[in-house]
């Protein structure tokens, strides 16, 4: 379907409830409130439905007051598949009416689909969508966007950003938006735990595959206290080391594994991750694993082998 | 003077040397070699003047031979005081026919001037003026231009940042500039020593003024061994941590502490190393200190706290 009949589609339909994924990023945040914002502008009910409320997204939640309704459409967004929705699967799966996703790896079996693989962040579709429903990119909206686009490129640092998403920047930054708090809240903020968890991810750094892996990890008892949106990040560590081709981050949750793979030079992230049953893009990819933290860790050590 | 008066200007004359400041960064090298290419390409000769040849760089010092010539006409570009000339100030001091910059603190006495403040790098500048020269931005133009771009913003995150900046790069990327690669040495390329040189400035990082002011420092030990380019950079890490408003980083030098200040919240930097002789702009500056470490630091200290 083109944007277009995606628009179309909205207008006919109204009380809508917008999904997330679980540890939801500034994309996925962004998109969801952006069109939740879009909506309510032009008449319609609307609410998003999250698993979290991160500190770091507290300026976009704090945007919207949800309506009260019955919730009749059911649209998602940045999900690229209904494992992901977390504690909200059980009651949304095989519900999803409309999903607006940009993962090449999407596999959300709904009656409506629409997926942009070229768009860095989806908040790039959701910038499109909105002026095709009559409404306007305010202040507020264009917040969300910035905070879509931006964090999904590491503000404009990935190799997923194209001159589009510079030229949607340049509109949002000229409609108003805060790109400078956003870009501190992002990009130039760290607590002090933060700055010390740091560190005790470089002493702990694992290298295999001739130095061209490296894998750190962070367990429970090294991220007690901290908040999800200060653990966030930390996946792009180690493939900024030089020789490294895939950088592997591996955060101890309360049951499993979850595991963040980046990559440089062409190494497919998307499907190293699908060896474990996950997913994403080419160069950011990741998956879940059950295991003590060793055997995780080796698990991870050999499939790199294979993979370089 | 205008930029077409610049244009004009640089059309009238020939075999041009073009100056940069010590410590060349991204911006002074992009646009100097930038500037290089478009007067080789329109027929003029023209070399560039550094004091060193960073490895960050190589890809573009690798681009331009220069050609042999008897020096007509001198340009300096990102160079906002003929201190900064380093190495090359005894020789070109009072030399400057054509000064053009975009530092606010720019007090170059040349003939010719265009100074503009509002440009997040002097690239912008350079950006605009190479079509009125009646050059094309060719791809390797618009990869020093990327890289003065980008790297003048920290990769489009600083407050500097504009619409226009994001045009521009947006352009650029049009034009086949190969950000992926520039993005990655310029921001995603660290040294296992770099990781180790970061890990002992976390461990002695110095926080005075209630926590406002964050002070790191490196010496010639701990940066033994290392080049420029792996040390460049670390003035953004006391700035990013939560509540601090001012950010210094010291380096020991041969003779003497480079020290650069990044604030936030409106914070001046530039007014804050004026007090040492130094300059810069209101969120990133830098100025020179002598005397032992410990000096250096609590002068440096008892400045914060007034400041603060």
């Amino acid at each position: 379907m083109t944007i277009k009949e995606v628009a179309e589609l909205i207008l006919q339909n109204n009380n809508f409830e917008i999904l997330t994924h679980n540890y939801p990023d500034g994309d996925c945040i962004g998109c969801a409130f952006a069109l939740a914002l879009a909506l309510k502008q032009i008449g319609k009910k609307a609410r998003v439905i999250t698993t979290d409320r991160s500190k770091k997204f507290e300026f976009i939640f704090s945007m919207y007051d949800a309506h009260e309704f019955e919730p009749e459409y059911i649209i998602s967004t940045d999900v690229a598949n209904e494992k992901l929705l977390g504690a909200n699967r059980k009651a949304y799966e095989g519900k999803i009416d409309l999903c607006i996703d940009h993962h090449m790896s999407n596999c959300i079996d709904a009656p409506n689909k629409y997926v942009d693989e070229k768009a860095a962040a989806a908040g790039e579709i959701i910038f499109e969508l909105i002026p095709l429903l009559g409404a306007e990119i305010t202040k507020e909206i264009a917040d969300c966007l910035y905070t879509a686009v931006s964090t999904d490129t590491g503000c404009f640092r990935y190799t997923n950003t194209t001159p589009r998403t510079m030229r949607i920047a340049a509109e949002l930054m000229d409609l108003g938006c805060d790109s400078a708090y956003i870009n501190k809240v992002m990009f130039e903020t760290k607590s002090k735990a933060r700055v010390e968890l740091e560190r005790e991810i470089l002493e702990n750094m694992i290298f295999c595959a001739d130095n061209q892996c490296a894998i750190i990890y962070t367990t429970r008892k090294m991220t007690e206290g901290l908040g999800d949106d200060e653990t966030e990040g930390i996946a792009s560590i180690p493939r900024q080391i030089e020789g490294v081709k895939m950088g592997i981050t591996v955060r101890e949750k309360e049951n499993d594994y979850k595991i963040s793979v980046r990559t440089n030079d062409d190494v497919d992230a998307c499907a190293f991750c699908a060896k474990f049953g996950g997913g994403g893009h080419i160069a950011a990819a990741g998956c879940t694993l059950k295991g003590d933290l060793q055997s995780v860790i080796d698990k991870l050590k050999t499939a790199a082998e294979e993979t370089l």
